[in-house]
């Protein structure tokens, strides 16, 4: 499919701003958001999803310029932490929520955080992570936002995440029974997941966020090592179709923590790199 | 339970000999295995799990000597890799477990090794690896060693581990049906899973080995930054149980890789302590 085909598959791409670095640590190119949203609109992309420190008070601003340029925000990461030694309060949870109705976007993620001080294992932090969601459920109902509960790979476990599958997401969501709770898939933590075909079977019509990205054959570091789509081991059209499966019918998002590789380049190469990618192999 | 009364918890208490360092990378106090068999001895416990790299040509000495003090020869760690780029010979697989048939142990773990080449998730790793280990599961049969799968973390997937969970490795078993090949769960690898009690449910009688540590709620590093029980998050009595139920009548198996804490402790600190934690704990 060549990449000047405005038709072609990236209609349904969005990108995650964390692909461009963030600036972090002195990686990336720190773009600020006007400029992600003009690459990606010259490049045909469909969306674009930020991440609250890019925001600031600017919310409402950058999402009229985001839908000015022909795009929709895709989504908004993320909540503060909800369990766990580091939990937000209600009013700091609450406030993310606000920032993602002032961006125009349907879609916040959530990132559970550890387990909650006092427990083992994580059974007893997810129903305390239903009760404290369920809570703010209503609210963000109210402003148009639905929480996507994202389960992490299994080595977040502890200080980072209680929800190590999609499994575990979705217990949780019908613990919590708000038509506005859902799950978001994305590859880096479920690609090794041998039942995620029948959870997302499980989970139709729950399935509210897809991020993609690869599994490195050799991941040297936990959080920012991740592959670009077709350099790892996951089988990224096996899990589209599983997501699929559960009717899912959003944007795929490239969310590429990388900073060994990607953060290094220039966001041109990232951008035109990612969509080649996302119209050959996932 | 007092630690002087012999007859106390650690009559089911193994120690792998990881917990003491290895002398890794100048971590460890670099005991031979004859001091190690005269501390564990000493202290009462039932068993030890060496390491290949501490054995060499001394198999059936060592072995002997571990008897002659009272105690077994709990298992051998571990087969070459099975799968992925560094996959070991069938020669290379062999010589492991002729190496822990001189020892007299009945068990020799099995880490498998990554994904592999050219393929994408796991499932077609986990079928090669079936034949693999089929294919030596006879030769093992003859010698009297059965060969216990571990499923790692899912961190490990990629470079080091094609089995992410119980449920993993029992399918493997299943696919192999020889009746000396069976699982090894490890609390490092496995704590994470709300679907371990199911899963064990399902492996009853194939459950080989049963080794404990704690995940430490802030993991420093995959590897090497193993809890000693009691310090982190896993639910250790919830886990025994599920082995329990799986009609795992085996030692304890005490693994705590601990480049930061543990490992530069005195061995007979290291000892004391997890004796302590078993019988309180475990």
């Amino acid at each position: 499919m060549a990449l000047s085909d405005p038709s072609g598959g990236r209609s349904g791409l969005a990108l995650n701003t964390a692909t461009l670095g963030h600036n972090l640590d002195g990686y990336g190119a720190g773009w600020p958001p006007e400029r992600i949203i003009d690459a990606c609109a010259e490049r045909g992309l469909a969306g674009i999803v930020f991440w609250r420190r890019e925001i600031g008070a600017r919310a409402y601003e950058i999402g009229e310029r985001v839908r000015a340029a022909g795009m929709q925000v895709a989504g908004l990461c993320r909540t503060p932490f909800i369990t766990g030694q580091e939990a937000g309060t209600d009013g700091e949870i609450k406030a993310s929520v606000e920032m993602a109705a002032a961006l125009g976007t349907q879609v916040l993620t959530v990132v559970t955080g550890g387990t909650e001080p006092g427990t083992k294992g994580v059974i007893e932090s997810q129903r305390i992570l239903a009760d404290r969601v369920g809570r703010i459920a209503d609210y963000a109902s109210g402003l148009g936002v639905s929480l996507a509960l994202e389960p992490l790979n299994p080595m977040f476990g502890g200080n980072r995440t209680v929800l190590m599958s999609v499994n575990d997401a979705l217990r949780v969501c019908d613990w919590i029974d708000a038509p506005n709770v859902g799950i978001a898939v994305d590859v880096y933590h479920v690609w090794w997941d041998t039942g995620l075909d029948d959870a997302c079977a499980a989970a139709k019509g729950r399935v509210l966020g897809y991020h993609i990205c690869d599994w490195l054959e050799n991941t040297a570091d936990m959080l920012l090592d991740r592959g670009m789509m077709g350099d790892g081991v996951a089988d990224l059209k096996a899990i589209r179709h599983a997501v699929e499966k559960a009717d899912f019918r959003g944007m795929c998002e490239v969310e590429v923590f990388s900073a060994r590789d990607w953060w290094r380049r220039e966001p041109e190469e990232v951008l035109d790199t990612m969509i080649e990618r996302f119209e050959t192999v996932c």
